[in-house]
């Protein structure tokens, strides 16, 4: 029997960076994967592809250039479904090869197979290469799959999951999607930027509920140009899919109304992969939909068993179960490098307007109790965004009320998800409101954002106090001199 | 006769920000300009038309999505000079009267006409309102203008300086530009990226010369990748034109070639507009090109005028000049905000692909005996670039080689204006190469550069020193997987 000082379960971008990781440090890793394919749902069909799609989906339908030319561009393009699929194989190929290569340069021991517990330091691998592994500790990072309820009748044809969208063979004319979480979001915006009408059903009142009330609503007017039709706080009773191709599913939902789409995707809720793993046996405890409890250093209820990436759930995101990897490999093998681990991380949603966040939102200020105030900054108000031609658009800051130290920053528009990375810094390094409008940004540039946000947080910040009115009217006249720059 | 604290003499983003700002802070301000536009070269002629065409010639040809998708979208469209110049139009007009509003809003007293010195407090407006204007403290921001050397007939038909190229009537087939600093560089990419054969004459060994020169190569590399053809250390002997349109301009150059091209635009340099303002009447000290001699307050050789802007020369940004008015005004009238000046500017040009920096770049660490080390990253090798099927582009790190403190980012590709926003806190805040590794950033995003150059920068300084090697070597290691991922 082989031993090690380290056996991570799964390949995806939580897994590989944990194997790496204790690797680069000189330990002894294994690592096991039941795919042929390594890199798991980011590589293969969640992060990567669905990002591809959405680049491609912006790309063929001009939209970040609406009402910017004299000529109109939308859509005019014969867009057939391999231009929409050729760049997505393309860079999940590429990818899947890249972590293959990263792993065998760092001397982890690949064993391709099932994994499950014999006991809470050993691994039983299932498959042609049949072994049992043990090791000082054990990582979970088996991930997810999409949840498939009892009345949907998925076929991979019109009635799909996150997974088999990826592989549509033709464009739906029309698209019911099932589910206002990230995956959800993203797949609606896509669908519709391409000019597919899409119905997006939603057992809650909101959409995307982790995120900033004022952005969740900017997606939602956004999608609702976009002529996407939103059917909140209901879900799926049955689906009818008849023989013909040429007819529509019929999508008979809570509320009483049906929905007729050419195709139907169910995107509410991924459950973790665990059954193979076997948990029970050696008394692991496990949440609803196979979601495995952890604490703040990612261990599990047993002490030298950990878990990151989508399998412990929320936000299962490439980004977090990376640094979820790395806070586990410090912990566990006492690694230097705990003194640099960030406490804010950053959450990028590819939906088409992009939607980026950090630090805290207006609504979790409130929940604490928090005194604090807000200061807001359209896209279509900078230089840059005029040249875009941007009609939506916004960044939010939440500060302390006192202080002014930022606390959040939530972004929705074109590139939010690169523009937010200066933001984590302010929150990181407790800056203040001054701080920003003291610093020069490029101009045109939608950095200018921040400038223009902050003499907003600033005006509004002294508004509401009397003596302090003259101060307010001059930030705001201040702002509407950078707006005007 | 009026009598202020302040007279501003011109209305761009410099001359602009310096009347705002005093009256802001309550002072009695007035503001000459001479044109019947308020805005200067930022709204008229540089900074936005320039920026607003980049952008629709990107938009028009694809640049940065060669190789993206299956189908070749390579200017196919049937582009039209009107649709190249519609945006244009638009954003100019709307910022000239943004201007207007700003100062009006914020109590400037405008005078329109020509401004010259009676003497160190009294100016002269010569126009339609004539009048004297006695002030406590004078800035000069008059802005430049594009300089006509003798040898050059000038029509603004074929023969154009950086003014009267924003006013084609229809696109050159060829164009021959002289000058390989900003102006002439953004020209060259945005007229080559519309597919127009493009001759760039420069009388230096290599373009941008205040850029770090890997970055400078590599715009090089792609000029002469999209067929621009440059000839290094040489200028204009003569210029024909001959009488009929069809025919090609006929330029003779100092090294004896001859460029022909249907074009010619002459961008070598531009003159501070200080003619009118009769400065030797004062004794005020103007250099070559009627540039204005200032002190790092930006106070000219008599104490109660400054000047600030393009009329004091390099760089002759906005957004540089916007800052130089900051800090002037915060001199004059002892404003409390000293302290949240920034020590370091951002530089962006706005060429194809972009070019940005903060910092200090390799030659100057060079010139001035430092210590230092380097880190890379190419755009090719983050998942968002290979996304977006990126070529060309890096980011490049100067750090200091004992302490790894961040001393320069430089960046050129796809947005580089938008991302040199993190660098400019890294290099003000006296980051390390350590810190960054710390951060979490969006997967994917462009912002993973620097995480990806914090590694390589890593590994390069300690692979230099033999009891280091294994470390640098882990570094690479640790780099590649940040790479793969």
């Amino acid at each position: 029997m082989e031993t090690y000082e380290l056996v991570v379960i799964g390949s995806g971008p939580a897994g590989e960076k944990a194997a790496v990781r204790a690797a680069y440090y000189g330990h002894r890793v294994a690592l096991v994967e039941k795919a042929a394919t390594l890199g798991g749902a980011a590589v293969l069909t969640g992060t990567l592809p669905s990002k591809t799609l959405k680049e491609t989906a912006v790309y063929f339908s001009g939209t970040y250039d609406t009402g910017l030319y004299g000529v109109d561009r939308h859509l005019k393009h014969a867009t057939s479904i391999e231009d929409f699929m050729y760049r997505k194989n393309y860079v999940t190929a590429s990818e899947a090869e890249a972590v293959q290569e990263n792993l065998r340069r760092h001397g982890v021991d690949m064993y391709h197979g099932v994994a499950s517990f014999e006991d809470t330091h050993t691994i039983r691998v299932s498959g042609p290469q049949e072994c049992l592994l043990r090791s000082d500790y054990i990582i979970i990072a088996s991930g997810s799959y999409p949840h498939h309820p009892a009345n949907i009748p998925f076929d991979g044809k019109r009635v799909h999951d996150s997974d088999t969208i990826l592989e549509l063979t033709r464009f739906p004319n029309s698209l019911c999607i099932v589910g206002a979480g990230v995956i959800g979001c993203e797949y609606t915006t896509i669908f519709s930027t391409m000019g597919i009408k899409v119905y997006l059903v939603n057992d809650k009142d909101k959409i995307l509920p982790f995120v900033d009330l004022d952005i969740s609503r900017e997606l939602i007017a956004h999608m609702k140009r976009s002529g996407v039709d939103i059917v909140f706080n209901s879900g799926v009773e049955s689906l009818e899919v008849p023989q013909q191709e040429t007819e529509l599913l019929r999508v008979y939902l809570k509320n009483g109304e049906t929905v007729e789409a050419d195709m139907f995707l169910f995107a509410a809720g991924r459950s973790g992969t665990i059954k193979a793993l076997q948990c029970d046996k050696i008394g692991l405890k496990t949440g609803r939909r196979g979601i495995i409890e952890v604490n703040e250093r990612y261990c599990t209820t047993i002490e030298n068993i950990y878990a990151v990436g989508d399998v412990i759930g929320f936000p299962s995101l490439a980004s977090t179960g990376m640094d979820q990897a790395r806070v586990a490999i410090a912990h566990i093998f006492q690694t230097r490098d705990l003194a640099h681990l960030p406490t804010h991380l950053p959450y990028g949603i590819y939906t088409v307007p992009e939607v980026s966040m950090v630090g805290i939102s207006e609504e979790e200020a409130i929940r604490t109790n928090l005194s604090y105030g807000l200061g807001k900054a359209r896209y279509a108000d900078t230089a840059r965004g005029k040249i875009m031609g941007a009609e939506t658009g916004f960044l939010k800051l939440v500060f302390n009320w006192e202080d002014l130290v930022i606390r959040g920053v939530h972004i929705i528009g074109n590139i939010a998800s690169e523009i937010i990375h200066y933001g984590i810094e302010l929150v990181e390094e407790k800056k203040t409101l001054y701080d920003v409008i003291g610093r020069v940004f490029n101009y045109p540039s939608l950095h200018e954002l921040y400038k223009l946000a902050a003499y907003d947080g600033l005006a509004n910040r002294f508004i509401n106090e009397a003596q302090f009115q003259q101060l307010a009217l001059s930030f705001k006249k201040l702002k509407d001199t950078e707006l005007l720059r």
